[in-house]
């Protein structure tokens, strides 16, 4: 494996990986030993060449008429993600979403691991949510720097949204994944996902139009 | 416009329109009347060529040496998507995640109107979530027929996800958004769109293992 052609993968096929994941791990559940590329591009819901293409930006996988070992793959793609390792997660905002995120099932079962949730909300302090017990707002910069925190999530109102990044970044965050709907800014080192829920109504919103235009 | 090419537009220029929808939305509030493609291009994060390119797919919006016309563009773009329309939404599942979409501020503002939650608890029936009763799923399929609702957003544990989506499509639901972390299915005509949240922290995974390569 070479490690370094990792950053120059395209973001699109980098995005397909977790899929790939999840995948490979309900056949390795079901005890699948080998898959063809054409069953797993199914699967995927993808050509069988652009798999191979996939596959082929982190070295030799497949066997020419013998697929690919699911065992070896889903491992192996579980490295490429980087999932050997524990990463530290904070939630700022202790919200509907922010309980909603805190309780999401797959998040820890992947090496996620939420050590702090954080509110600025007096009658949410205090209170436990899961295995954490709420933070004040104010101790948030502290926490970040001494549990050496990789990952935080923000679900604050939108208003709110781009100082609790500031702070985060000032404790010296190495990601952030804002559900705010709000792009907010962050510098170049620090890695940031912007969720756009509302975004992915207007991509089904597309659809629905799409749809129309077939029925007339 | 030829609305007949708007169904051969890849997916990937799709997922792009809402950002440049949001991006021209904000120009609009500045009262910003023209824009060149490399300052809009700068301001989405792709090449001044890409997004030619993906402007293209749906017509002649620009003028060589002008730029594009922002209002224009932010209204054709809005057609395009199909926001002219509104849909109908039910929410299944009134958990925390359930509660946070229903909350979800910018929704409403796009067309996409809430008209109905539903759960499977009797603690949560009868409770009002915004401008909604929370009824009993019993009561789910008579309402898509009788409401015309167009979406359907899953938020209930995963055991449950693919009975909801097999009554939400038996009474003639166009679209569903599922955010419980099962890949569902459901037949060709309706419009699937699985959100799983887990992947979205495997793409971070990704990049903080690559800034970590970087740093060796």
């Amino acid at each position: 494996m070479q490690d370094t052609k990792e950053n120059h993968v395209p973001m699109v096929v980098i995005k397909r990986l977790p899929k790939y994941y999840r995948y490979l791990g309900e056949l390795v559940e079901r005890k699948v030993e080998r898959v063809s590329s054409q069953t797993l591009a199914d699967m995927m819901g993808i050509s069988a060449s652009q798999l191979r293409q996939d596959l082929n930006h982190f070295g030799e996988f497949g066997q020419q008429g013998y697929g690919y070992r699911v065992e070896g793959l889903y491992q192996e793609i579980g490295r490429i993600i980087g999932l050997e390792q524990e990463y530290n997660m904070v939630i700022v905002g202790a919200g509907n979403l922010g309980q909603a995120l805190a309780n999401y099932p797959n998040f820890g079962k992947r090496g996620f691991i939420l050590c702090g949730v954080f509110d600025i909300n007096p009658k949410l302090v205090g209170l436990r949510l899961r295995d954490n017990e709420i933070m004040d707002i104010d101790k948030l910069e502290s926490f970040i720097k001494s549990e050496n925190t990789d990952i935080g999530i923000i679900a604050v109102p939108k208003e709110a949204a781009q100082g609790v990044a500031d702070s985060m970044v000032e404790a010296g965050i190495k990601a952030i994944w804002n559900f705010a709907p709000v792009d907010i800014k962050v510098p170049p080192e620090v890695f940031l996902e912007n969720e756009h829920l509302a975004d992915r109504l207007m991509v089904i919103s597309f659809r629905l139009k799409a749809l129309g235009y077939e029925e007339d």
